[in-house]
């Protein structure tokens, strides 16, 4: 059972979750939500397959945040939300990945509550759970890391001292969202915080999807390898976790970077 | 792109993801995994719904660890694997949830590579996920919690005490699997380490599913409440999150503990 949540009008917005761009990661429920959908809203970063899918009845509406075309704020997009809920619309929303996880769901779901309309909540495949699939390995594991944060490299930036110290000790594992340009940063205070030089350090581009890479490093050779890397797609980084086999999970990619 | 981890055999295991347990949550990908398969190994804890779509080719074999008919232990299963990939069987190891995330996967992923056969992980919804959708509520977000934590009930018995001071801070936000029986001792310490009493708690049990059942109580009340629901089904714990409409989330079943 999902709840929905009805409060008597004829518009709805189901917010839902793409997963990290193979179209075979969608799920059932998202494709019934496709079938049923008057307009899409989606990210930028919705892979081009998907999109097909999702527009086959519905009107497509990029609502991107970043990127080169014009800009959508947050604000225009929940004004956009409301104004097709009133017109009676059924709305997806179209988020990457899973919309619950660093996906700015609730100030959508807020525009959408104060104009009365109805929502609905469904769950993606998260780009942390297709990219360590990718690698081979678990988020989690017995007698390795017996919990697992999700994190972002912005978020990071206002680190306390002991967020630094707990994620520093011996056996953490981070996925860490859109830490491409902090990785710096973050390198620097782990080693400052005690982390070994040595952690595996990974990070899977466009994960699941036909132009993924995997970039296996360490802590201490992070920041130049992704210099040298030139990653422009999306990335997630795990830090504390190497691929399964480390001879056979290097790409011809990794060995261009040797 | 999902790597395929080939070594020259005709055997082959799928860890697939079932996600939570609604048949709608399963990805394009999982259906394709069962048209292909000869056998489903398949935990206790998949759905009767799902289990129907896995078996419509394939042979269904409960390798359920917990219950009251015969329990599986970890070695059997993972000799059950191997002897299925040696007969040149095509394997659908399905997993609750996503596998990725306390499933136990490695060991069975390491029998199956000691074994030269091939292998393959197909992600799926956490019950995280699910459940913090069912709830209107997302795992992160601005200005309330940047980082969230995915941990077990058992794990957390092994706490050092800095990951309960962590854990204790305003606007923690964690989501605990198997978190029921240690509800008890998790309240304690935190609030030992200065959690404050008030601090909201939610279970969904059986989340996704028609009898899912959400538990809206707080640290203070954790124990007792969790008592009187007699919760029998799988469920998710979130520390730190309240369903976003308290009045309207609060189902007939939270009535009658009132």
């Amino acid at each position: 059972m999902s709840l929905t949540h009805t409060q008597g009008h004829t518009g709805h917005v189901d917010f839902v979750g793409a997963g990290p761009g193979d179209p075979e990661l969608l799920t059932l429920k998202a494709l019934s939500a496709f079938e049923t959908a008057d307009v899409v809203l989606h990210d930028r970063l919705i892979s081009d397959d998907i999109l097909a899918l999702a527009g086959q009845r519905a009107e497509l509406v990029d609502v991107g945040k970043a990127g080169f075309g014009p800009s959508w704020k947050q604000d225009d997009i929940n004004e956009l939300l409301v104004e097709y809920t009133l017109r009676g619309k059924r709305v997806v929303r179209l988020k990457s990945g899973d919309p619950t996880v660093f996906g700015r769901l609730d100030e959508e779901i807020e525009a959408v509550e104060a104009a009365g309309m109805s929502w609905r909540i469904v769950p993606g495949i998260t780009a942390a759970s297709a990219a360590v699939a990718s690698i081979g390995q678990s988020l989690t594991r017995r007698g390795r890391n017996s919990s697992v944060r999700f994190l972002t490299g912005h978020d990071m930036k206002g680190f306390a001292d002991h967020d630094w110290a707990a994620l520093a000790r011996t056996g953490s594992v981070a996925a860490i969202y859109m830490g491409k340009k902090s990785a710096r940063f973050v390198q620097g205070r782990l080693i400052m915080h005690g982390a070994d030089r040595k952690t595996p350090v990974t990070l899977v581009e466009n994960a699941s999807r036909p132009d993924q890479r995997i970039l296996s490093t360490t802590l201490d050779h992070l920041p130049s390898d992704l210099a040298t890397a030139e990653m422009h797609g999306p990335a997630l980084t795990f830090y504390g976790l190497a691929p399964r086999d480390a001879a056979r999970a290097l790409t011809e990619f990794n060995k261009e970077l040797a």
